[in-house]
């Protein structure tokens, strides 16, 4: 018996009787539906859905389902993702000097936490190596120069390909990537930003929000596109500072923020709760 | 032109096809769903609904729906309500001295931001009547004492049905209703309690908070029920303290909160957005 | 009996026993100090301080306190100031079409609730005009165009001249004012900017926000200068927003929000307990 | 030269000219006094007070310090504790079978974020051993069953004896310690309780939580005493949650706040900033 479940994140502009056509494709093929939510926004006239049903008793089998779905989904002229929950997603982490957001994702794989598997992390320095190689996860070390970046860029890549990674996660990862090595992760491939995005884009937000005197500091996930700190957020969450905090103070409390607002992202794309719609974000919380 | 939207909400044990069976009863009546949300609680094994479609092109009236609508409901053993968003409901706030939620809901009305109609506000005392007729709304005084309480209620109550009130606010009114009048409003009746529930529940919560020595403080918007304090939960939220806070201060802060709760839980409400199950709420927020 | 209290703020270069010489003059003169704030900046070496005392029984006058402490002031190169707590500011608002800053700053007058006078309303537009009056205060309208822009801040300023107004407040004005008008209310005009700056500042807020997709939206209360957006920062707040908030809900949760950083950094100005640092301000909360 | 501060922490009945008296302390002492915090409570005449500072420079030895500083003290009724920011506490961590707070904390000393060292780790299971052990901690295995516990107290008691330990941390131990074991530990021990006491206090909870459908959670972290989660609040913080989040849900999200929570307080513990007065404390943040 398949105890898992399929999930369909589909979009696509707004028609009368797209649920109906929807829930009866599930119905009629014998589908449970555990779990539906929509979304039409006012003002694109676009529908987005997220439907996930049992596996146990569905008529068609996790290869026929794309083949069935397809004519429907192009009638509608819909975009549209078909996961299984029972699918463990390969991740590879980046990261620079600063390992807050590394060691907390590494504890919560620890703590069973993490729905997907890390493949390896990836850094331009060493100060990770030791801890990720304790836990059992390949480390490689990439050393980036301006000279060397576009060479280990495709060295790099040749390794996610390799290991067939799904996901790439840049746990404050110092390094720009080009748009050619983007374009491969297009929406898989999630940054954590130390600031509450759009203000503070750009290197040093902690001093940014230092010299600007301002109230609360903020940390936020979001997709990398070739447009630095400008990809879909994915979350955002924020913590109140006052003028008694030093700087050392505003990057105590930001890690801690970072840590948590990285892992939400994380479990949302996780879970594909996530649909992304030009420069922004559903999510099916 | 009926520019207006008909709601529906609903719930009732889960079965495979009940989003087809209800996605289609609207399709085939020629509707536009513009929102649906549902939930399927883990375990109970509840279905819950909340549907929202144009009245505009539908193929039944106002009056057929519920008549087409009551044979498939019964079959699934729905509970349901039915609702058109141009029907403005006629509440009614009850208040004691404290008038700070009264005032946030007056000027919420003078506003516009209100989608209902203030019949009128009845209090035990009179510090409110000033205000509230200023505003051109009608005050009534309805002192209590442990005699005439009774004999009060039965009057508030004759009153509340010769004005057809659809909704009954609690905006920090003193007094605790019998069962006998509660029993008219199910659901229908919203109070604000200055705390935390279930933390401080009962009297003087402020003065409790400051004993305990609590960092947050809390209010709680919930339905009434007979229970004191222990209607199911429609809105909560916290603001921080710190041993700085003098009672006062702790009231100031509280009574912000309070507006702001307050007025959430009555936009749920007025939104039909809210459907009670148990002691609980399922909010489709 | 005198029952009020004076409080003095003051900021100077740190230096060794400053608070041994301030905290001997209140003791020296029999003065019993009943709040004491102190911070000192990790970088610039500068101190900073709010002391809170009773007169009843201080040896020095009202008059008498300036003249004494002058010279202490001189030797250590203190900025300073003195208030006394049974003094009411007068205050005038300035607002255009958006009126829920300016509602809530009546209602808080109207509960007893601002330690300030509210001097007088005044408008680019009448629509506040029926609303102010009702409460008994004085209402002006300056319309305001390219052209009669500098003449009409000139009568202004004349009107607060006349009125002894000791703050303006900027609930929601939609005009910018000179510098030569800002140089006569230097840290005493507090503006409510309706976004989380410096994100989104400039003109519609709202619509940047929504624009961008952040997953939370704030308020900023800062005092104006003349760099637009960019004055000391008092207060800030946030409200999570998702996908399905509409420009609408965006504006509604904003507004709830406005009202409440703006009366928060009114109380904290009214109880003198912002020192502003270059671009900055000390918050003694 | 010595680059440590000294921290004096004080409270007793407020009188004239107390700050005068312990500034000119400092200052005669030829001290530079780096950070001052004081805090008078209105109802009970009470004052509180923490100073830091520099040790380079000041006239008295460590040793001499108290000897010095003991008649002063006395002549006010002081309650007071002297520390030097040089001296690393040493803490013992108990926990049972969520390790999520452990983990943390393990993580944080492994950044050096952790102002203190982990002598060891005790537990009634050996989930924790492992990982314990490759940080290079020790480890102590102490099952408890309602025969042997006051025997196994006494044996862990000898131990904490033997390590010097200054603070006990209870990073989700689910044992409840008699009064002779509390009593060594008088507010130098501190629990996270996972809720916002004093909701839910006693077993689960998370369940509690659930059941009762309220829309936020929180945890809180306090000093142990006799009273089952009633000592004094240290730290609390909350999270909203909805009718969709189940019980794995409401857990996910609590354990990232406990770990928040009880690292906060322990962050305020160890930089001497809390003073405890009656059930409550005075927290100088």
């Amino acid at each position: 018996m398949d105890e898992s479940n399929a999930i369909l994140l589909l979009s696509c502009p707004d028609r009368k009787g797209l649920v109906a056509r929807l829930s009866n494709f599930i119905f009629q093929n014998n589908g449970n539906i555990v779990a539906a939510d929509q979304y039409t926004s006012k003002r694109g006239e676009y529908f987005f859905m997220r439907m996930e049903w049992e596996l146990n008793g569905f008529a068609l089998s996790r290869e026929e389902i794309p083949v069935v779905f397809a004519p429907l989904a192009r009638q509608y002229d819909m975009k549209w993702t078909l996961h299984f929950t029972d699918y463990r997603p390969r991740m590879v982490i980046f990261v620079s000097r600063h390992l807050h957001c590394l060691h907390d994702l590494i504890l919560r794989r620890h703590m069973g936490e993490l729905n997907a598997d890390i493949e390896a992390v990836i850094s331009n320095h060493t100060d990770a190596k030791d801890l990720v190689e304790q836990f059992g996860i390949q480390f490689f070390h990439f050393p980036v120069t301006a000279e060397n970046k576009r060479r280990q860029e495709e060295r790099q890549l040749a390794l996610l390909r390799e290991m067939k990674v799904d996901l790439v996660v840049l746990a404050r990862y110092m390094q720009i990537f080009t748009g050619d090595f983007i374009e491969h992760y297009v929406n898989r491939m999630i940054n954590i930003h130390h600031s509450f995005l759009p203000a503070f884009s750009g290197s040093n937000p902690y001093q940014q929000a230092y010299d600007r005197g301002v109230k609360i500091i903020g940390a936020t996930a979001h997709y990398t596109t070739e447009q630095l700190d400008d990809g879909p957020i994915i979350s955002q969450d924020v913590v109140k500072i006052s003028h008694r905090d030093t700087m050392t103070d505003i990057q105590t409390k930001s890690k801690d923020l970072e840590r948590i607002v990285l892992a939400r992202a994380l479990r949302l794309h996780l879970e594909h709760k996530i649909i992304v719609y030009g420069a922004k974000t559903v999510v099916f919380e």
